[in-house]
This record gives C-alpha cells, structure tokens and sequence, in this order.
C-alpha cells in the first residue's frame, strides 16, 4: 500500500485558472484542470471609452475554481492508480497582482452584491482591478512625487518609480473617479489575499491574512516602517486613502503560512477533504519561481511576453537597496529570504512584434530561427536596444523605446529578429549584473516560461551572452506547482505535507537534461557586443552618462568582419 | 517655312545609352533612342571571383550609339513635321564616371584591338573600369593616406578622402595587378572624353580634349595646382603613374566648348550633317544639373537610388573649401561656376532594401506609401538615421549604418517606412545647411530622378523637412537634355545653338507645375525632430561630438504625444 499525498496547486492568471494536483514526494504532476474566466474579452472587462481600463469579475474566479479543481481530480484519479481526493493535503494559491478587489464589512466583492451595476455610476469600479489596468497613471506619479519628497525609503524598495498597476495608484484612481464605489468599500483585498480567504471562511477583514508578497512588492508594506505607509503619508494624497489604512493590519504573512483551513462548503463542493490547510496566497511569478527550484544563487527568469527575473538571499545576511530592482521584500518569495524582483518590459512581445509587422510565413518565428541559428555572433553587425515597452530594470523608465543600430541594404530580417533576441539578452545580463553587483550572485540560470520551453536558439544565446549554464525547470507550469508546494509546506511534514521550502524544492521540483553551456568563443564576441550595448544603454537611458559613441558602428563592423 | 534647330544628346547610362533630340528653341524632346549594352550581365562585365568588379567593352558604346541615334533621328521625324538630321545643329554627351579606359598611342582602346583577350593575362583590365567597380579599395586609402600627408589641398576639392571609384585609384590597381595591361596602355581616357573624340576623329593624345567635370571631380585636376597631382606624388605611390601623367594635357574643358566637329564617317553612319560641333563631355549627374535648369541658388537633387545634390556659383566671387562635399570643381556643371556636388550614398536602395524585407503585398511602394500618407509627422515616435550605404555628404565615411530608435510594440511598417523617407530628408537638410553655411545659398530645390517623378508623399515630406519649396523638372531625362543643351551650346547661337548656358536653361529648361510648399505646422514638428537627428547623427558619426542623449528617446513621445 502506498503513502502518496498530494498538493493542490491553483493558480489564477489572467485568462483562466489552472488547477494542478502535485505529488509531494516527487513533485509529479498527475491531474491538471484549466477554466477560462467567462466575462469580458478573453476575461478582462473593457471599456472602449478608457483604453487604459482591465477589471475582472470576482464570480469569475470562483466559478473557475470549481471548474478547474474538479477537472483536476478527475484526471488523477484517472492518471494515477494511487491518487484519491482524500490524499490532498493542503492547498496553495497563486493569483496575479496587483489586483484589488474592493470588497464590504463582512468581505465580500462589492460586484458580488445583487443590483452593484445599478447602484453604482461606474460600476467597473466595483470589480477587480487587473494587475494590467492603467488608469491610475496620473496618481502614480502623484504618488512616486509624495514618496520622493517625503519617504524616499518607501520607493527604495520598488525601484524608484511606484506604479500605475499598483495598490494604492488604483484605490487612489477609484477615490478620484468612482467616490460612490470608493465610499461603498469597507476596504480592499488582493486577489492574491481574497482566494485563501474564501476557501477558508476567512473573508471577514478582521481575520482576512494579507500576503507579504502582496504587500510587500505592491503596497509599500515593509516591517522597516511598520507595515503599510504611514496614515500621514495617505492623508496628504488623500484622506479617504487613510481611512482604508485603518482597516489593515500590522502583519503580511508568507506563502508558508496557512490562511485557514478548508471550509466543509467548499470541501463538498471541490470534492477534497475537509479543514486542509489553505496556503496564503502569493503572486504568480514568485510562486512560479518557487515552482522552478529558486534558491540562492539561481537565477529564476520566467520567459513570456516580458520576464520576471527572480532571485533569493537569505533575510540572515545585510542586504542593501538594490537601485533599479522592481521589489525587495523578504518572505515574498520563499520565507527566511529576502524575495528580489527585477525583469524585462518585453521579451516575447518584441519577437512577435517582429514577426507581426510582415505577416508572411517568412516572418514566422520558425522560419527566422532557422536562419537565425546560421549566423555567428556579430556577424549582422546589428545591436539593437529591448525597450519596445520600456526598460523596467534596472532604469525602471517605461518612457524608453527600442533601437537598432548596424543596418545596411544588404541586411536581412534573419538578421534583425536574432538581433532582438540578443538584444533581450543584453538586456538580461545587465539585471543579473545589477543583482551580482550587490552580493547576489548567479551561479545558474533556471529558464521557464512559453519561450524557454520552445526556443533554444534563444537559450543558447541567454548562455552566450550571460556566460551562465542555463538550466530549464523540468514544469511546464512553475506557478501552479510552486502553489501546490506552497499547500504542501502549509500542511507540514506531519501531516503529508513539508516542513520547509527547502524540503519541498528538493522533493518536487527539478530541471530538464539538457544544459545550455556558454560557448566560450561566442562568448568572446558578445562581451564585445554587451559593452556597446552597455554603451548605448546608458547613453539613451541614464542622464548625463553618454560618452563618445563615434566608434560604435564602425566597431559594429570591424566584428562583423572578423 | 519654320526656323526650328535641334540638339542631340547622348547620355551614356550603366546600362545603356539613350540619344535625345530636343528643339533648341523649347527643350521639347521631339525623338528618343535607347539602346542597352550587350555585354556581360546588363552591360556589366562581372567576375565571379572578385565580386567588386564591374567593366564595360567599349565596343558596346560605339554599337549603342549608332542604334541610339537611329532611333532617336526616327523617332523625331515620324513625331515632327519640321524636324529633318539636317536641323540638328550640335551634339552633347555625358556618360558615367569615373570610368577611365586604357588606350593605345593612337587612342584606341586596348579591348578593341584584336585578339587583346589573349594577349593579356588578365583582359578584364583592358576594358572600360566602370564607376562602380571597387576593386581598387586599397589603393585608395593608399591615395588618401599620401595626400593627408603631403597633399592636403587635393583632399579639401574631394570632402576629404579619395574614392576607390576614381581615376588614380583605378589606374593604380591596374598598375599593382594587371601590369601587362599597364604597360601596354599609352594613357588613360575618361568614357567621357572618349565618346565626344571618337565622332569627331580627336582620339589621338594629342588632340583628344579631357572634360574638367570629369578631371576636376575625379582626377585631382585643378588650375590652382596646375592641372593634374604633380609627378612627385604621383611617383611615390608607383612611378608608372607619373608615365601616365607626362601623356596628360595641361588643361581641361567644360561642356560649352566643341571638342570638334562631326567627321564624315560619322555623319554618315549616324545619318547627320557632317562637321557640327560634338561638346566636350561631362558626367551623367551633372548634365542632368543643366537640364533641370541649375543655376545659383538651386539646388539640384537627382534622387534615384542614391542622390546627387548639385548646385552652382559663380567663379567671380571667392568660395572657400566646404568641408564634406564631394567636389568643387570650376566649369564642371556650367562655364564660369564652381559645379559644387554633395550626395547621399543611399536613398531610393534604403527604401527598396525595407519594402525587400518581407517582399510581400503589404510591403510595396504603393501599400506602405498608401498608409504613411496618413500619418501626421512625429506621430509615429520614429526617428532614423540613412546611413544603410555609410555616408557620402558631409561625413564622407562609408563605415556608418543605418540605425533607427523609438520603436514600441505597436510600430508599423507603415511608421518605419516613413521614418526612412524622413531620414533621407533629413539628410537632405544636413547637405543643404552645409552649403549654405559656405554662403551658397538654396532658394528653391528642384527634383528629379525616379522617386521625384514617382512618390509625392517623398516631395511633401522633403519640402517639409528642408523648408523650401520643391519643384520637379519637367524632363524625366535631363542627363540626355543637358547633354543636347551643350550641343547647342557647343553650336553657339549664330549656328542655330545657343551663345550661354543661361539662354540654354531659359530656352530649354522647365519645371512641371505642381509645387512642394512647405507646410507651417509640419515644418514645426520636423525642426524638431532635425534637430534630434543631427544629434544622432553627430553622435554616431563624428568623434567627440556626442551630447547627452538621455533625453531623446522621450523627446520623440513628447514630440508624438502632442
């Protein structure tokens, strides 16, 4: 007779959600069930009238949860002999962010209310804000203005720049445009915080636990300052911001801890046994990360349409601010650990923005990388700048756009769509450059993400460039899994469970065979490359840092050359 | 009974020559004959093994002449009542250049002497060196190196370096590897001084006349140093080049002076009176000056895949070395002005090399252009530089590229199209404001060449861009009417011609009657965006001038944004 057990993983993206039921001992992977969000377009609620505009409906989220937790189990139990719900023993979650939801005294979505589109003007301000919304530019930098002149040390954490898609931008934006909705809500939660909190029967605001990760990388929650920012800071933005700091507590909690225990409700109706434990939520990269094996000294890069580039380092050893970096906010990604978000605008959005603007077959990504991989390194004489959407790390400036440089009538798309790749690359590089300059050093690379999974042009050239042996994380759905393993550390060892993250990387996570190792003569050449790209990068990116860029292009040419 | 006399021009292209009969009194074309070079690939002799070769046979411009004229002469008597040979009163040639041709003591060139194919080892040397083969790179740098160092005055007539297109370089190369044809040559001939000495029976050294547009502009001829490089030069690169320069003339002339008269045998073969005055030639570019009607304070663009930026100013008044141009050369266009030429290396091939990107429907001309004209300029963020062939004028360096920075995710190749229209326009500007900070001033532009016939969205955005109104010329061959234009000159105007250049253009010249006029709003935002590119284009193009370009980027969202 075995003794398998298994997590449950949910993970809520931005089209659907995912359930995956994991095997603690091994990490296997044995049912997965996925529901797309019914409203809106592909799930997101639009208003043609504010472009900038993406909200979510909350009913959407549990009905997908149901959905996709009994496809789940009803794959593994037709996959895996052993499996029965009964051998669930605790359940983690991962959602996008930041994604308020404003919600009333007893908890609830102000959207779930009956008659909510009547009661209110502009009721889209009643669902939940996707993490994508940017209609709160304008507060942004209100807010990064306040944060700047006042406490410089909340900004230090996030990069410089507090963000339009971000906690207190949008329930500034909703005080602003939506008063109605703003009065109607007794406060807001994440998404992240609200999954755990209905699973348990913790929904109320006085026994709602709110994720560090949550809070930490994007409401200016740090226990540096005691929590969430300062009423006096809130107040000066907006006095109704102060009343909703009232409403939180003092404390964020990891993805170890467990929010609650399974409700009998939603036990029946998920078909899983009662009072398992329900992980705190966390942001989908940083589960992701998890879910790849991160640990210190690897380098987690979540490849898709942009990155996330995500490293750990132990709370135990001084860390300093780190200039340029999206979030440094311990527990976030793995408790005992300083979490460290950085990453890249666009990645997979600029190739296929290449192969969008012909169309044609030979503007596929396949038929590019195939005569893309016949061209040496330098041998286009292209260098080209990643910033079609702007350079989140570590110039934290979405003002930035992309560039190419090394044209001549004999150069080839080939040419050009390798230059973008190894101009992500570049771009890449200068992140973990940036985390190895503060003490926190990539030894490996984990790739994971769409891309990873299906390029390898583009992965030998990351280890050319990068001169790391780049590893892929044997999941193909990290968030999902590090959710399960997140439910299995809440559980503990005792109980089917694991004591630790350490324990649950070692158990179920793990990468593919094959190895991409730096090659040592491309190598030679793209550090070559990288310092132009260097060049050109502080040139159009930093104030006062260019310097004479007359030898660029003929540089260009003379390794083209050689 | 009508007074009506016509002119013949015979303008010899790259791919064939075309003979023009123009009324002499209007500029009317009244017949036209072209007829293509048999040889080699389209005119062009090629070699495999050296892909920067590219020579002519001689023999094919002596056929392509005699059916030119036929044609033309036909032609112009089936179109008009009055016209008869016998009313053709002078004769203008142009042709390429430099294309120098080896030739015996007789002025026979070696490739028509029988069984010279066997007799050399290699006999693609005794043949016309065309203009564009570059197989004579080394020993131009040689010649530019020589000349810094002790010939600088040579360099400032030439913006600065000696090409591997011209005269010494090509004749040095042949010295170093084809030195059986070297020797066996007596001396050198431009294409352009040949064809007027083969009508008129002056082939011989001794009497053939050599054109100062070609000498001027290619073969470091100038009065100010006496004529041709002295021998001391000359010898320290080979001392056979100083052989060759005892078998040169002292002087040279411009197009309004007969090389000589029409002999018999030519009248005869081409059906023409005999003893009419045959000008002395000049380049295809600067004829085709004269027959857009050049004179001072136009400026003359002949844009085709690349362009040539011609203007005129009168030799009376002093004109100081102007940096970056590509000659200065007095009599070269017209008698008694400086023929002053600048020039873009790529322009019709840049945007020809974009829309060959995706080769589709979407990409052509007429698609892209189609959807540019929509777009309001700055609208697209973009901002290019036209480099993609190096630069000609001012920076006169071949190891530049093409570059182009704002790209977002939601580019176009409608939006890049254009912006590749815009930076040849801005280049256009940095060649205008050259010469005018020398004091030669552009009043008005005329256009001509394929695009300016072809695209009127290039003419807007050029008239924008420069700030001058645009006209296009009324001929679509003003190569082969300039040429006819010095045949009446040639003629003078007591035998049916005309006494100046002057009378020529005011009699023979015209311009369509659509005008470019700038527009106010759109010259606003380009003087910005100018000013942006000559930023770049110091940055990447001349050392030490780059400022800081943190702002760029964001200057063009602005610049879009508004």
């Amino acid at each position: 007779m075995t003794t398998n057990t298994y997590a449950l993983g949910l993970d809520f993206g931005t089209q659907s959600v995912r359930a995956l039921v994991a095997d603690t001992g091994t990490g296997e992977e044995v049912g997965v069930g996925v529901a797309a969000y019914p409203s809106g377009t592909d799930g997101t609620l639009l208003d043609p009238e504010r472009p900038n505009l993406a909200r979510q409906h909350p009913g959407d989220y549990l009905r997908g949860l149901t959905e996709s937790v009994r496809d789940a189990l009803g794959e593994a139990a037709a996959n895996e002999e052993t499996f029965a719900p009964a051998r669930v023993v605790g359940i983690g979650v991962d959602t996008t962010g930041s994604t308020p939801i404003p919600v009333d005294e007893t908890g609830r979505p102000l959207a779930l209310r009956d008659g909510f589109d009547e009661a209110f003007s502009d009721p889209l301000a009643a669902q939940a804000w996707l993490w994508k919304d940017h209609t709160a530019h304008a507060e942004a930098e209100e807010i990064t203005a306040l944060a700047e002149e006042r406490r410089p040390e909340y900004l230090a954490k996030c990069g410089g720049t507090y963000s339009s898609e971000w906690f207190w931008s949008k329930l500034l934006h909703c005080a602003r445009t939506a008063p109605g909705v703003f009065e109607a809500a007794h406060t807001w939660v994440e998404h992240a915080d609200w999954m755990p909190a209905v699973l348990t029967g913790a929904e109320h605001p006085d026994r709602l636990k709110r994720s560090i990760c949550a809070a930490g990388h994007k409401a200016m929650f740090s226990d540096e300052w005691g929590g969430y920012p300062d009423a006096d800071f809130l107040e000066t933005l907006d006095e109704r911001l102060a009343q909703v700091r009232r409403t939180l507590p003092d404390e964020a909690h990891d993805s170890s801890t467990p929010a609650g225990t399974l409700t009998p409700e939603w036990a029946e109706r998920l078909g899983l046994p009662e009072a398992i434990p329900v992980a705190v939520g966390a942001f989908d990269a940083h589960l992701g990360a998890v879910g790849a094996g991160i640990q210190p000294g690897t380098l987690v890069k979540i490849i898709g349409t942009s990155t996330c580039d995500l490293m750990v380092t132990p709370t135990e050893r001084d860390l300093p601010d780190i200039p340029g970096l999206c979030g440094i906010v311990p527990g976030s990604v793995r408790p005992g650990h300083y979490g460290l978000e950085a990453g890249q605008s666009a990645v997979g959005d600029i190739f296929n923005w290449f192969t969008e603007l012909a169309g044609s077959d030979d503007f596929s990504h396949e038929a590019l990388t195939a005569e893309a991989e016949q061209l040496q390194p330098g041998e286009s004489g292209l260098l080209a700048l990643d910033w079609h959407n702007g350079n989140r790390t570590v110039l934290v400036d979405q003002r930035l756009t992309g560039g190419v440089i090394g044209m001549t009538l004999r150069t080839t798309p080939a040419e050009l769509y390798r230059a973008l790749i190894e101009a992500t690359a570049f771009g890449a590089r200068v992140i973990m450059e940036r985390y190895e300059e503060y003490g926190v050093e990539a030894e490996r690379i984990v790739n994971c993400g769409g891309i990873a999974a299906k390029n390898e042009l583009v992965m030998q050239i990351y280890a050319d460039v990068m001169g790391r042996p780049i590893q892929l994380s044997q999941s193909d759905q990290t968030p999902a899994l590090g959710a399960a393993m997140s439910g299995a550390v809440a559980a503990g060892a005792g109980d089917g469970g694991h004591a630790t993250f350490d324990d649950a990387t070692a158990a179920m996570t793990g990468v593919q065979d094959t190895v991409f190792d730096p090659t040592a003569k491309h190598q030679q050449v793209y550090d070559r490359l990288f310092g132009l790209y260097r060049r050109l990068h502080d040139a159009f990116g930093v104030e006062g840092q260019s310097d004479d860029l007359a030898d660029v292009m003929k540089t260009l040419l003379e390794i083209r050359d050689a």
